[in-house]
């Protein structure tokens, strides 16, 4: 039997003697290879984690004491320790174990994450609920040096560090975020990264602790001397944080150590960890950033399936092609350089390449900068991580009306990510921007034309967004406003952007059953009217909308408000989404017909429309 | 004639000699004093800024240099000395200046200011559009102590520090935001702070570049020798920015002379000034929260108008009373303690009030982990400024169904704050995140009803959302989701919130003009349909919604979508509302006929609405 499944709990982790820790350490990091070898995940970081996850198993008991990691992806290890190792194969699958951590999923996840740079706030509150209730349990948040760009992460440590409040926050620092790291910080920690040695914290703890048995009762005095001694001035402690390190992040006995006394510090700690993204697997090692987040490999070479062109790629090639030609376009990314298709505009125009890292709302206002001097800001993201800019997009973009182009990357279902990655709100949010214009091209082509027309022909705020993967059936491209693809007359079908490839497919469903659908694809939202459809509609009298997105902002609600104020009476209408817009892990394919989005569910709910208010018409 | 009188520009400033620049600042506070005392406005941090804006007009010409300011609202001797001198008494009117900086008023307006901490986003974004051009001006952001402790500035800071470009950070230290500061930034700035004396720039300056004419000429090496001299080591160094000072901020002539110094180095660079709130003004010194954003007084008393009771107050007297019977309640502020009525929680419950300092997105992640354990977090917050929070809100509070009450205050029109403080936005943002219940109280019985519904019986994210200022003639309390108000045939009116009271008028003037209005004011905005709007809609088959939102998520809006998916067919439908948001500063009593939101106008708009249709029914 392995030392491994021994393991379901953080008891069983301190049941361990010293010497199991390294082996354990070697069995997680095989089991790790194999598993998400098969089902695809987050790699390099998990590798990187191994020791800080089984040292944190070590001195914290999960089940009552709060672990909050941030970001989350890097908590399989902890999930692996933590009774869903037998789960583990179901990872990101629909139905099975989540990327991230999930307290529905188990007591062992203390919160969620997904987004970065929260971690610290939510253990702050969770220490201060504590306090507040008298109750005795730790609280830690891990935090990623990627995650310290953000300055939701700044919030909470000055926040942490004038409350007192007993917490440990771990600074587990590879040196990456998924690209490598920007900015001031990440120069700040690169010169605390290379102070002479690690500190030799279990020396200091053993010369001091055993012999003032036991350890709370030290007096404050001795503290504070040991203090002095051992923790460097820098940043951190300037604000008030207690720092300790940096620490070796793969010596397991170490890190257990260190963990243990910043525990028993009883006050706002950080523990600076150092970690090497990939640790002791050579591929990972090498090419972190190919690792980071992948699909199946070969867990002999780490050879990748090649993967299909993406909506990314050809905003990658597309924009490099339009920055050649204008000497204006600036293009910025939030630390996701490779994620967006910037990495060629990166080694192309460096000069006008900027990675804000993970601070959206900077990256934001920092466009509304560029833009209010002439330049033309294109802001490539992720629509989930674009909600953090919802106010720098109405005051610093949308106020003066300045052209800032936002490319939004992975809108509607992301797949395996899940609930915190979907891009399902921004219909919503943009279109409450004022004089926001969106773009929702449904193919390569259509990206490509429509990004040109979002730099050089619009004005003020654009969005232009395009989700995960490929396109489908529907290779066109169409500049229009709308679309009348398909002539009907006894419903109308409204759709945007790659959901036109069901929309097609339904109709021709509907047109083996005798149902003749009109076809409406809406290219541009804005808050002008939409005279195709309305026209449409005028002439079905039935609206069927299929939109992957919430329910509020979307593109029915928008058309049936129209129809209303125009006097356009309506026999029947159904608006088929994603309702309140938390959608759960799990292959698109496989969570569309739980929304009635598959072309089959489409047909059969334009169908059910027609037959029912057919004696009325 | 006075000085003042003969300034019109930057210009003008410049061609003063040494000895005119303090009575030009005697001059300024005393036109201050007689404008401010008639018009209202910010007082307090205005009276700080005078030698500092004089001292960068010395400088700077703000027609070609790009001077962003932080909130704005300290802008007004900027306004006062680039020719809006004799159309200040304008002053946050409407049609009048606004009081905060505003590019369409004015060239020397660099950028819009309202929300805190995105001026050196916006500095560098503009700082980086200057390079790629090769154009030649410079670029000032002037950020409050206050705005430091948002993540914004941090993740600006840190960007700046690492771009290398030529910018200078004027950070206006007076130890406040609109209260006392808070977190582990204001105690490290309170120690810059207590630095034996103030750095004398002027003896080096003149002592090191007299010696080395002209001054562009000087090598890196002296540079860095002076550098090395005067700048101290701190958290700002420690990312990378230059930092200089602290400089006594009313010491207009050394103010001068360090801008210069900080201008000709080409770097990004911080420069640190103590400035005092109120500054010059007996009454306003001694009390500088009072006199921060005033109605008019008596300029030689300070005497202030007694305000009438608001519906902060009420808040803020309503969560004292819930949080003596439930030690649950923890109240937070994002540095607005007085503001949203809560500086009497802060002094009855000192251990469950948290100031999160100008900190929104970490307030809610802060109130998530505590809603997580147990507590029940109320965050009372301007609507404006929890857009902030929108991805916090989505992601830490609603995906796990947290429990935090979001008291909204100031949502609709603020009135003469203008744009960018309108709370408009917030029925569409709210909506947006899944399971968030709205709760609109119309008066103050009401809001401490609903309050309390909020905490104890609703479950999961719930926001109470109230306009500035005082109740109408609507007084009555209910708690039930919707309320027939007033039985009618012809015409649904439609409403939440106070603005009920224009439309209970409204209602009035149709009677006198033999129309029957049905008056329908929604309590509780969620997922859940509105049976009872429904109803009424059935019955009279004419909508009209007044609201005071943007169009993009107001309640006319919802009732359409539920009407249309029930086959409910209207005759007409008529939304009234803010349309895209923009709202300009004025009374809101002003504004509202802009919108057709007056009494009269709802009236002749359902009035309208009738007769068109009058021959179809």
């Amino acid at each position: 039997m392995s030392i491994l499944e021994k393991i379901n709990s953080s008891a069983d982790v301190k049941k361990l003697s010293e010497e199991e820790l390294e082996p354990l350490c070697g069995e997680l990091r095989s089991f790790l290879v194999k598993s998400v070898s098969k089902t695809g995940g987050h790699f390099a970081s998990n590798l990187g984690a191994v020791e800080l996850t089984v040292a944190l198993h070590r001195v914290y008991d999960t089940e009552k004491d709060r672990l909050v990691f941030d970001v989350g992806h890097q908590s399989y290890i902890h999930k692996i320790l933590t009774g869903r190792r037998d789960r583990f194969s179901t990872l990101r699958q629909y139905g099975g174990l989540s990327g991230f951590p999930k307290p529905r999923e188990a007591e062992d996840d203390a919160f969620i994450a997904g987004h970065a740079s929260n971690s610290v706030s939510v253990a702050l509150g969770m220490a201060k609920a504590r306090t507040l209730q008298h109750q005795e349990y730790d609280v830690v948040a891990v935090i990623g040096d990627g995650a310290l760009t953000g300055g939701l992460a700044y919030e909470g440590l000055t926040a942490a560090a004038a409350s007192g409040e007993a917490m440990v926050i771990v600074l587990n620092d590879n040196n990456m975020s998924i690209d490598p790291n920007v900015g001031g910080m990440a120069s700040l920690l690169q010169r605390m990264r290379v102070r002479p040695g690690y500190f030799s914290f279990k020396r200091w703890y053993r010369d001091v602790f055993t012999r003032i048995p036991p350890v709370y009762q030290m007096n404050h005095n001795i503290k504070e001397w040991v203090k002095s001694r051992v923790l460097p001035d820098n940043m951190l402690s300037a604000i008030g944080l207690d720092y300790m390190g940096p620490v070796d992040g793969h010596d397991v006995k170490q890190l257990e150590c260190v963990l243990r006394w910043a525990k028993e510090m009883k006050r706002p700690v950080l523990v600076h960890v150092l970690t090497k993204k990939g640790k002791g697997c050579g591929y990972a090692e090498e090419h972190p950033e190919l690792y980071h987040g992948v699909g199946p490999f070969d867990p002999a070479t780490g050879e990748l399936k090649c993967s299909c062109k993406s909506f990314s790629d050809v905003f990658g090639e597309s924009i490099c092609e339009f920055a050649a030609g204008s000497k204006k376009i600036v293009a910025i990314t939030a630390a996701m350089a490779s994620g967006t298709g910037l990495d060629r505009f990166a080694v192309q125009f460096p000069k006008r390449f900027v990675d804000a890292g993970i601070a959206e709302g900077h990256a934001t206002a920092f466009a509304a900068g560029l833009a209010k001097q002439g330049m033309i800001p294109v802001f490539a993201v992720y629509s989930s991580f674009l909600q953090r800019s919802f106010d720098m997009m109405i005051h610093d973009v949308s106020l003066l009306g300045l052209h800032v182009v936002f490319c939004v990357d992975r809108a509607g279902i992301v797949g395996s990510d899940g609930e915190t990655h979907n891009g399902v709100f921004d219909l919503a949010y943009l279109q409450t921007v004022p004089g926001m214009q969106i773009l929702c091209p449904a193919s390569f082509a259509e990206l490509h034309d429509q990004l040109q027309r979002a730099l050089f022909e619009l004005d003020g705020p654009v969005a232009v967004r395009y989700p995960r993967g490929g396109e489908g059936v529907y290779r066109d491209s169409c500049c229009e406003d709308e679309q009348l693809l398909r002539e009907g007359t006894d419903v109308t079908l409204l759709c945007c952007g790659t959901m036109v490839n069901e929309a097609l497919a339904a109709a021709k469903l509907m047109e083996e059953q005798g149902v003749s659908a009109e076809l409406v694809k809406v290219n541009r939202i804005s808050s002008r009217p939409l005279p195709v459809a309305l026209r449409s509609l005028q002439k079905t009298g039935r609206l069927l909308a299929a939109e992957e997105v919430c329910a509020l902002g979307c593109l029915g609600e928008l058309l049936l408000r129209q129809a209303a104020e125009r006097g356009i009476e309506l026999k029947a209408a159904r608006l088929l989404n994603l309702g309140e817009g938390v959608v759960p892990h799990g292959k698109r394919e496989e969570l569309l017909p739980n929304y009635s989005l598959d072309a089959a569910s489409i047909a059969a709910s334009a169908l059910d429309l027609v037959s029912q208010h057919e004696g009325e018409a």
